[in-house]
């Protein structure tokens, strides 16, 4: 079918204003008198709506007119421009096909849904203002990451989902079988014969890329997973869920501050790109959900990022310990008030926080020459705190085996890990970005809830 | 650390013919005779080795010549033009630093291993040509991808991993569960109870996103997924894996014929993509792997592609019944001999094949008016037979409950995606790309293990 898009219109209207075109799309809102009527049509490839006008010339004038809100149509007609109306230009519809009905019914009426009642249907959010916002933004952050790492020759791994092993030692994981759950086989001794499972043993969903995405770094040099991850925590808030995606680049040759130029080049990018590709949804979110976000994501794109140790950044949050509900002191996780105060009150824009305590980070993290820190790095950004966690990983064999026997974890599950400190070991270093989060911080919008087409948490796995 | 890197230096050599640079790398070969050796150094980011050549004045000499394949090093020098040689310059090594020895045990040496060997040791492999080759070309291809359909205004879906639901109705599924397989809680009847697992009922891992795509593209009009899915099927052949990625775009206000344009257009982008970024890649395995492959992927892409119905195919198939193993009447499924002959031998170029039986395709697909077949499509490719299947999807909210029942599926279960027939139901169609058969048939690689990074197989689930 040989339709015009209303992209295309919006983009290039020189061209088609006074030309006889067909558009399709569905029904936002109708409203009709005796001899003429008026359809406002979304076609769902632009944020924006086309008005088509109608008359009682047209055959199915009547039928028309009974349609619901919702219905798919095809119009055929001249598109004339409006210089006095809001909109651009609108169809004056020669020709309106009705290709699906809607109903009186139809769960999206012209009117302000809440955000709780469109997670209720969301096969249906999609078609609503504020979720075609969301989720093409989100397409668009996808890409520019791709994009951005694809620039840089980075090589895109697929690490598995599907694992026998768990990458930071202490996730809460989903089990996956094709055991039969009602009559599970047991061995002689009473354990779980996993012989007659798929794998031939136990195996979970992945909750980190980055032990494969290390191995192909030291083959490639430059690589960057772009995947699914999973936890099965339960925590029922407004920031967690137990499937999302994750980016984590891991740059060989390369130690912390590589790293960390990496990941600020990488949201800054991510941030034009969007402010650049989808101007009407992000003034939208300007508008309707976070006041002040274009100001605040162009002040990010262009400020150099602070940098501070957590000894320092301790320091610092220590003299405002009385206006923090969780008091700090050195060898304290950070909690999202420590991290927005300093990014938002002491820094005014973003800030890597270097160097934490060894005993609140991962095993595979370099141990600085103190041997108290390691060479860790969390990205905090104001509106949100933490929003990349990185580090340069260890890359001396004998001080990443004795780090592993203090913290209990088996030398035998990591032998292919070692194997990367054996043979031609480097130095390397990689971040996480949690991709759902990065959506939250670019549209404003609060709840994860709201920015998976279809989220799941605790209780709840919906279509 | 300032590395040039090599992809680098063979782009813009020009610009470091006669510059003092620095260069990080491991150890491919190494030769030494008594007063210089020569190293060549592979960094991962290009196809391509780089010769360095090291001499006696160098503190280290010794140690030097005494490096393992495999070891890491970084080298400083001039890099001189080498008109004379093979490779088109050298780096004369003023200083060279060892960031990470090796062994003389190290798996990967200067000498051809097995792809069988090979596959022992996934976190090594990508070190070597073959595998550098096939998964730079599998990033490239991914790529390729996201562009075409991004240029296109397509919005990118990430359609869910863990599911409740079997969206092609049959598929062999792995289950998800946080229940204790030792001791599965049952209720007083003796069922499972799944109130006490993490998504308080049943859920699996998902064999297709394409349901859920669907309901974007009723909303954004043009959307494609690509990401994992999963097949707990008993099958140890060469194409099947338990964990793949697929890529699947859903077109609204579009029959099987924009459906069959799409999928011609992605495939010619894509290969041309390779072609033109990945030209010492492609021509490896041009050489190496599979003899003919570039020519014979420049004729797809510069061919129209065939168009036959499947009961044309099947009445030319039928007079060549004697030479196949499965003989072939109406109502029969086509087998890869058969989509081979076809492609191969009939129209010597890609050719869909169209309106397949009713009984050997899934329920959503569009009836024919003949009420015998159903507008699907399969597009077979000469090398491999059958690479890409779709449909235009059933958009008649009654004939696709009938159909439903015939097939005895649940209503309830679809209720979502019944809704997309009742609220402004339009034509829309849709394809399934499997994506690592897309890379064996871009590479010529004919075992998909070789094409997984970190393959998932019956009773294989290494690292």
């Amino acid at each position: 079918m040989e339709l015009t898009t209303v992209r295309e219109l919006y983009k290039n209207q020189d061209k088609y204003i006074g030309q006889t075109i067909s558009v399709g799309g569905w029904v936002r809102s109708i409203r009709d008198s005796k001899s003429f009527g008026f359809i406002v049509l979304h076609d769902g490839t632009y944020f924006e709506t086309l008005q088509i006008v109608y008359h009682d010339k047209m055959s199915n004038f009547a039928e028309i007119s009974k349609l619901n809100v919702g219905a798919a149509i095809i119009i055929k007609g001249e598109l004339v421009a409006t210089p006095d109306a809001k909109q651009p230009f609108e169809i004056q519809a020669a020709q309106i096909e009705i290709e699906g009905a809607s109903t009186a019914e139809y769960p999206l009426q012209k009117k302000r849904h809440t955000l709780e009642y469109l997670r209720t249907i969301s096969h249906l959010r999609p078609r609503t203002n504020t979720f075609q916002a969301v989720f093409r933004v989100r397409s668009l952050i996808a890409y520019a990451i791709h994009q951005y790492f694809q620039d840089r020759d980075f090589v895109y791994v697929h690490t598995p989902l599907i694992t026998g092993s768990d990458a930071e030692g202490a996730g809460e994981m989903f089990q996956v079988t094709t055991l039969d759950l009602k009559d599970v086989p047991k061995t002689k001794e009473g354990q779980i014969d996993f012989t007659q499972d798929f794998f031939n043993k136990p195996t979970n969903l992945t909750v980190s890329g980055q032990l494969n995405g290390e191995t192909y770094a030291m083959a490639f040099r430059n690589i960057y997973t772009f995947g699914p991850t999973f936890r099965a925590e339960n925590s029922n808030t407004t920031r967690h869920a137990a499937e999302f995606w994750m980016i984590e680049p891991e740059i060989a040759f390369a130690d912390l501050n590589d790293d960390m130029m990496l990941a600020e080049g990488m949201l800054k990018y991510i941030i034009n790109y969007v402010l650049e590709h989808a101007p009407e949804e992000m003034n939208f979110f300007n508008q309707f959900v976070d006041k002040g976000l274009i100001e605040r994501l162009t002040h990010v794109a262009s400020s150099d990022f602070g940098h501070v140790t957590y000894t320092e950044a301790i320091e610092i949050l220590e003299k405002n310990n009385d206006n923090f509900e969780y008091k700090v002191s050195w060898g304290t996780d950070l909690q999202t008030e420590h991290e927005r105060y300093l990014t938002e009150e002491v820094f005014k824009k973003p800030v890597f926080v270097t160097d934490y305590p060894k005993d609140i980070k991962a095993f595979y993290m370099k141990m600085n020459e103190d041997n108290k820190t390691v060479a860790a790095m969390d990205l905090l950004v104001p509106g949100i705190g933490e929003i990349i966690g990185g580090s340069q990983r260890e890359d001396d064999f004998d001080k990443l085996v004795n780090r592993m026997k203090e913290m209990k974890l088996n030398e035998e599950d990591y032998g292919f890990y070692l194997d990367l400190r054996k043979y031609g070991s480097t130095r390397h270093a990689g971040f996480g970005l949690g991709f759902e989060r990065c959506v939250m911080y670019l549209t404003g919008m609060s709840n994860i809830r709201d920015v998976i087409p279809f989220p799941r948490t605790v209780n709840n796995c919906d279509l």
